[in-house]
């Protein structure tokens, strides 16, 4: 993100300071010279700082042993505010959220990714600058942007590399075309299912260290959490595991042109297929939901199978990671027990002990509100950096 | 690592200022000054400090607009000592390095990891004691020990969990008995796989921030680089990739007690079992490397579908991963192009194009070196790390 933000030679150290705050508790001066051993008087003028961004607040009075009892400050997460963005294929999601990821305003709306990234952006900012006003808030207030697109992207330019489904948008400024309808405000940009797991990480398992989330949609594909962090591989594609190879799927072809690969077996798209083939009447995942919550057995049996399917590459996966929970999202997730239950089957059976001694496979907590969960955050991680924040009181002194 | 070294409230901020000299490079004060954003004055007293340390020395002096020229600081790697340990089911290398990973001394015996780690340890710890004064230096100067053991390892507490090939080793306290034995010197363990991808970046691959060390040998194994450092996932199991199931093995019993394992299929140990069947004369990997630089054709045929089934393994590995260089070590990578042929056959035939238009995939360039060179690395990272210095630095002042 060293892109992003100009790293000043001289930096004050109060964004160092910050992140010291960043958990919302409140502390005196006295705490934070002891925790960060700076001279108090070095504190006191990074606290000043800090307040005069509006970034922490006096909190309160700590309790006192005698003398007048010192004040505690905290972080204040309603200083700015960030927008959340998360597109899909045919339909987006937006928020503005307060530097705590709290949703402020919210909306949803069809659209068409293969417009292409000049007509979706435009919109994109347009219905962004109205939640920020529907939030009470004005675009000064708005730091930093966050966006998930349906493809990969390089991370360190926010640019779309040749995504299958919105081949328009091959090498996109998404950036500069957002930031510049939006007041100059950074903009981060990522693919969608790293940003769902970054969101489920963040919202649900905050203290997991080692997770693995899957989205099992109209495509599979997943996002990594290691140590803490989302972790994005060298060129961004990392969880992408829709391609994998599937034991005993040699004859099913695949739109990415290989056979037997994961998505042709497992996705939404798949299993609406192979019901369509039985007679049913399903168009995608959804309707697949639909079919196993109305008891159909031939939906149930077939979900649970990709589930299965599921749970060989999965096994690998989790060999590969060791993480200490695996979380399945996406529409087909929605069906129940009968994707777990066949994803547990062959995790268990096929994972050394060590591995799964420890492990949990659930299904997302977050939800359809786990994309702008993880968008918020990118945004929100980006201006709360330690650089960042010193560039922020520095553009404020200058 | 925050249970080895006791984090003391008040820091000194010195360990911090060190970790910009760890480059090597002569810095002046003012330049280091300009670098943090501190003041002369803390600049002065924090650089007074590790050179009373010894951790940094006067390295002449810059060139100067007019006055008397600056003095430059720099790190001095040969200030302590650290002792690397690879060991293996029936081998022992041992090496004092400085705190530049260089080799002062070292050393390389048969062992039995079956006579357990009292015994084995008492051994390291005597022959550890021999090349420190081999080196010409003395206990005091050994600050830290990096262990590989052949077996899954809990990082945090450096106790081996369930280690197949050296059971009398569950649990036990391998930092106590060492650190015991070498004048209570920090000792931090890992998995020797984990540490080979730990040597093989360091050494060979310093810039590369995603790849995947994977060792051939008598079993299978990976560790992984990801973001520029090692991920051990949630029991310090990940990277064990010798179980994952191959298609088409489905009938080769493994070790493990499962069926169709990678190791099963493409180890050392299994390849010379398939070449004994096959009448050849075969004991081990090193055997079956042996018989194809001979030329034996069988042999050379063998290992190369070997290389095949690690391709299909690995091809899942690098969509899940995104690494830019996956790196084969162990015995069986020394067959040479073989091996790698089969690899990269499969890889980049079941790969996703985003996903391999960088990927390189080469053999190991450290060699048997990797072991230690990463053990060195994991113990010079220790206690070259902030608040390792300035626990370091607090204790010359107590």
């Amino acid at each position: 993100m060293q892109d992003v933000v100009k790293l000043t030679p001289r930096h004050s150290g109060a964004g160092e300071l910050f992140q010291l705050l960043r958990d919302g508790r409140p502390r005196t001066r006295a705490d934070l010279a002891a925790a960060t051993g700076q001279a108090r008087s070095t504190i006191t003028a990074r606290v000043d700082q800090l307040m005069s961004a509006g970034l922490i607040a006096p909190a309160g009075e700590a309790s006192s042993t005698g003398g007048r009892p010192p004040t505690t400050f905290a972080f204040q997460p309603s200083a700015r505010v960030v927008l959340a963005v998360d597109l899909g294929a045919t339909h987006a999601r937006l928020a503005v959220t307060d530097l705590a990821s709290v949703v402020l305003a919210e909306g949803e709306a069809p659209i068409a990714i293969a417009d292409g990234p000049d007509a979706v952006l435009r919109w994109v900012a347009e219905h962004g600058r109205k939640l920020v006003a529907e939030a009470g808030r004005s675009l000064g207030d708005l730091v930093s942007v966050g966006v998930g697109l349906p493809g990969p992207v390089e991370h360190a330019t926010g640019r779309p590399i040749n995504p299958p489904i919105m081949p328009t948008w091959d090498d996109a400024d998404v950036r500069g075309l957002l930031s510049a309808e939006l007041g100059g405000a950074d903009v981060l940009v990522d693919n969608d299912v790293n940003l769902m797991a970054l969101g489920e990480h963040r919202s649900a398992f905050p203290d997991v260290d080692d997770m693995l989330f899957v989205k099992v949609a109209t495509g599979i594909g997943s996002g990594i959490i290691s140590d803490g962090r989302l972790r994005r591989g060298a060129q961004g594609a990392a969880g992408d595991i829709g391609h994998i190879a599937v034991p005993g799927a040699e004859d099913v072809p695949c739109r990415c042109g290989n056979l037997g690969c994961l998505e042709a077996v497992a996705s939404g798209r798949a299993l609406a297929e192979e019901l369509r083939r039985e007679g049913l009447d399903a168009a995608d995942g959804a309707d697949v939901v639909a079919l196993v919550r109305a008891g159909d057995l031939a939906a149930g049996r077939a979900v649970r199978q990709a589930g299965r399917e599921l749970g060989g590459v999965l096994a690998a996966c989790v060999s590969l990671l060791n993480p200490s929970l695996v979380v399945i999202g996406g529409v087909v997730a929605e069906a129940g027990e009968h994707l777990i239950a066949g994803i547990r089957e062959v995790v268990y059976a096929r994972s050394l002990p060590l591995a799964t001694q420890h492990l949990r496979i659930v299904t997302s907590q977050a939800r359809s509100e786990v994309g702008i969960l993880g968008a918020s955050a990118m945004a929100v991680d980006h201006v709360l950096s330690p650089v960042a924040i010193d560039a922020l009181l520095e553009a404020r002194i200058a």
